[in-house]
């Protein structure tokens, strides 16, 4: 069931807060009401508020929320525009660009990690608190009003924790993605237009992919992380990074803009320091110039369901219809599998062990996807000897990757964001098309095409002879036209370590085409 | 013994050649030579493999010597630049610039650091006979002709391996440093104008330090490391960088130009994205735009040898004549005890037990400072639940030294790059003048002052009523006036992580004042 017409529906909210979270709007547009007085904060935060309870009602989107302190924060916000006649912003009097953007902020939604299971409350709640005081956002004025949900121990690309299990506003049958899904859910619902989340698998483009919303996980060292924790705090072979989840891409780039812009490598201590400048022309790798974008139709691990297949098409064929701009060629995959399956083994080096003694100590049952995540092949418990192993061989990986990558000579590679639209509730199990770029650590957008799975169209060609892999065989399994009807199609642009601004750029280029029209 | 003018004295070599690899040449003023012809590159490479092989039956400096080879390959420059009127270069062709710096790597020694204890020496050198082909400056045409000797495990800031003991070649008594002593050993000796080592916890400094030579350690993630594999191959809680040994600050610019020059980011894995431009007028933090030097006249451990306190007073005295240029307040030490700790303690995450594995499958036997960096206090085998608290520790103390850096708004500190001048052979045992910058990973140049240990003036003033520490009671009862007599005395500058350039540009204005006479 498509669930967001409800806000509209439920007459809770009045015609002027509809417009406000209305989903057309987003970041920049509403900062430029706000700017120019046709709004203040309170309205804004209280609209937001409105919708998001609703989303909760619906979704178990959240899992926490704190109204009545946002709108004294909004309060304060509005009487210092209204007596200074300047936002308030991290360069506070200094300089106006940021002053301005900052205000943005005032609607982003509180996030972050959990070293879950906890079974305690007032823990949880005192941890995140914490975390309000130290929040990467906080130096902007960010005003927080609400918490979102997280799967247990944050590695589900679903999620299902104590809390609840948090439904797709497009189709509740299906999984608003993991872990980031209270994000996804509540920005796709109206609820908050900008959401930040972390990845170390997939966890903020799984919940884009899965609600049609758009996110950049950036290359790690390049977004302050602050003192927030991790699901196994200390372990460090895979790194997390941070981004938003947003409405539309330009406020991709105003979220990147905003925090690199206030240089916090000068605070932060893993940072490199890296200014967030989107090339005007960049040189693109293609003759002429043209921008090469590399099309990667499967991983060579798990054939993505036909609804992905044929938005990967459509849009390739687009952008072939203007050989002016885009010089197009195939991008093979290169040991997907192996990238992917040691990702997995380097989440879990204690075997599980840390987590399932957090569970264990608070009497929290262990979810079937956690299990799952725990108990894959590759999943043991190491010593200190296997793990220089490991570290050898994932080093010795990213740099045949990246020997692959450069032989390509490409500037984006084009692909899937997942084996499939969103899943239905509990059997995402394939992380494959996202975890590889965080093991590679490259950065990867996902953006949404405009289509939409269509049980007419997207069928199933029958039974193939053989199937990639086992995980192939599951994810054929699992699609069923009617079940996925009305998900958002969603796509995946990535570039080399570090060439973030150039994924944005193309993605520029590439999305003068988007929406893509239902065929 | 002072031999450095025994290749004078020993009638082996030509009055051409000693002028060819005197002391006062270096890389930019040999390269120049010969892009006037006033010198080939077989000249050059005959000129240093004499004075090479005479350093090592001196200061037992090599593991190998290959002047055959390196001839062959010399003359092919030679030819090359005859034929086309340019030198060979990475950019061959492409870029003038590049092609001229190149060649001035034809007199490169080989190195390598080795997973010793390895008894094995046809193992030996099939390894550094690999590395040899994957050298990070391989690119740049440089003409290998020697490998240098290293400690066994490189876990030495001296340098005695089952090679033999390499001896200081200012005062054959003391050590030449560690790991890279037969580097510094070699460079001192006039047997290699520039020479590589690899830096974890002081082995390009202590060596520098030792014998009176110029260098960087960089910040990781800066300089490319090739395939080169470490002593504990895996093992990534603190990582190690390459960076130059030389004779002068302008051999340093030209080393990272050429090596940065190549964008080794595009090919190598691990690197950021950042090209080596020293910058023209940086912005300095003191009042009126002025340099502030942050003096730590000591770390807080253990209190420095008097030659060093009176090299770094001396120098301090001369810059503060010059308060147009520099603003000097002292630096206070922070945790440096605690973090020097923490640095030991993740070297050897197994407790030492690959290192003992290693040596006790070739019966070579483990030496008495390699046992006593693996029986540190600290040093303690772990499982994988204790190494995540130790990241976890890692990073909290990181975060904070970082809060301190900031607090004390300097742009370079100035300070010892050793407890001492030269160690006596045997005694070095305190790491924590450099290893602390490799811990929170910030860029450290070590210089020379032109001072040297001066037994008339260098007196200890009695034996204090109580000591900062053990290591601070054990290194003054290292210290003998008459011992250390003619050792250099060097000094470190340090910065913030990333601020390479800084350094090197601090350094340029700094050594504008040196050398120092003797008083």
């Amino acid at each position: 069931m498509d669930v967001r017409r409800a806000a509209a529906e439920s007459g809770l909210m009045t015609a002027e807060e509809l417009d406000i979270t209305s989903l057309d709007q987003d970041a920049v547009s509403i900062l430029a009401r706000i700017k120019r007085k046709e709004l203040t904060a309170v309205q804004v935060v209280m609209a937001f508020g409105k919708r998001a309870a609703i989303a909760h009602q619906l979704l178990c989107c959240l899992s926490d929320f704190f109204l009545e302190d946002a709108l004294v924060r909004a309060k304060e916000l509005d009487d210092f525009y209204a007596e200074t006649g300047r936002l308030v912003g991290p360069l506070h009097g200094k300089t106006k660009l940021y002053s301005i953007v900052a205000s943005s902020f005032v609607f982003i939604d509180i996030f972050c990690t959990m070293p879950v299971p906890v079974i305690n409350p007032s823990y949880f709640l005192e941890l995140y608190r914490k975390i309000r005081l130290t929040s990467p956002c906080l130096q902007f004025y960010p005003v927080f009003y609400v918490k979102t949900n997280l799967p247990q121990c944050i590695m589900h690309l679903e999620t299902y924790s104590f809390w609840g299990q948090v439904l797709n506003p497009c189709n509740t049958k299906l999984t608003p993605g993991g872990s980031s899904g209270g994000c996804s859910a509540l920005v796709a619902f109206g609820g908050s237009p900008v959401s930040i989340g972390s990845d170390i698998g997939g966890s903020i483009r799984s919940p884009a992919n899965a609600c049609g919303i758009w996110t950049l996980k950036p290359t790690t060292s390049r977004v302050p992380k602050g003192m927030i924790c991790t699901a196994q705090p200390g372990a460090d072979s895979i790194l997390s990074t941070f981004g938003p989840l947003t409405r539309s891409l330009r406020d991709i780039d105003l979220w990147f803009s905003v925090v690199l812009g206030g240089k916090p490598w000068l605070n932060e201590y893993n940072l490199a320091p890296i200014p967030w400048e989107i090339p005007v022309s960049p040189r693109w790798s293609g003759s002429n110039g043209l921008m090469r974008i590399g099309v990667m139709w499967h991983d060579g691990v798990v054939l993505p369901q036909p609804p992905i297949r044929r938005a990967l098409k459509t849009l390739v064929d687009v952008l072939r219809q203007d050989p002016v701009k885009f010089e197009i060629v195939d991008y093979p995959p290169f040991k997907h599998f192996e990238a992917g399956e040691l990702a997995h083994e380097l989440y879990f080096v204690d075997g599980g062990a840390y987590v399932r003694a957090r569970a264990a100590a608070t009497g929290e049952p262990v979810l079937p996807l956690t299990e799952w995540v725990m108990t894959l092949p590759s999943v043991k418990n190491h010593t200190i000897h296997e793990l220089w192993e490991l570290n050898l061989r994932r080093e010795a990986l990213r740099a045949e990757y990246l020997q692959h990558y450069n032989a390509q000579n490409v500037d984006v590679i084009l692909c899937p964001a997942g084996a499939g639209p969103a899943p239905v509730l509990g059997t995402c199990k394939y992380w494959g098309y996202t975890n590889v770029w965080n093991f590679v650590d490259y950065p990867a957008a996902v953006f949404p095409t405009g289509l939409t799975s269509n049980p007419a169209i997207d069928v199933q060609e029958g039974v193939p002879e053989t199937y990639m892999s086992e995980a192939d065989r599951y994810n054929s399994g699992c699609y069923d036209p009617e079940m996925f009807a009305g998900a958002p199609l969603c796509l995946q642009l990535v570039s080399r370590r570090f060439a973030d601004e150039i994924v944005v750029k193309a993605l520029q280029e590439i999305s003068k085409v988007l929406p893509l029209g239902e065929k």
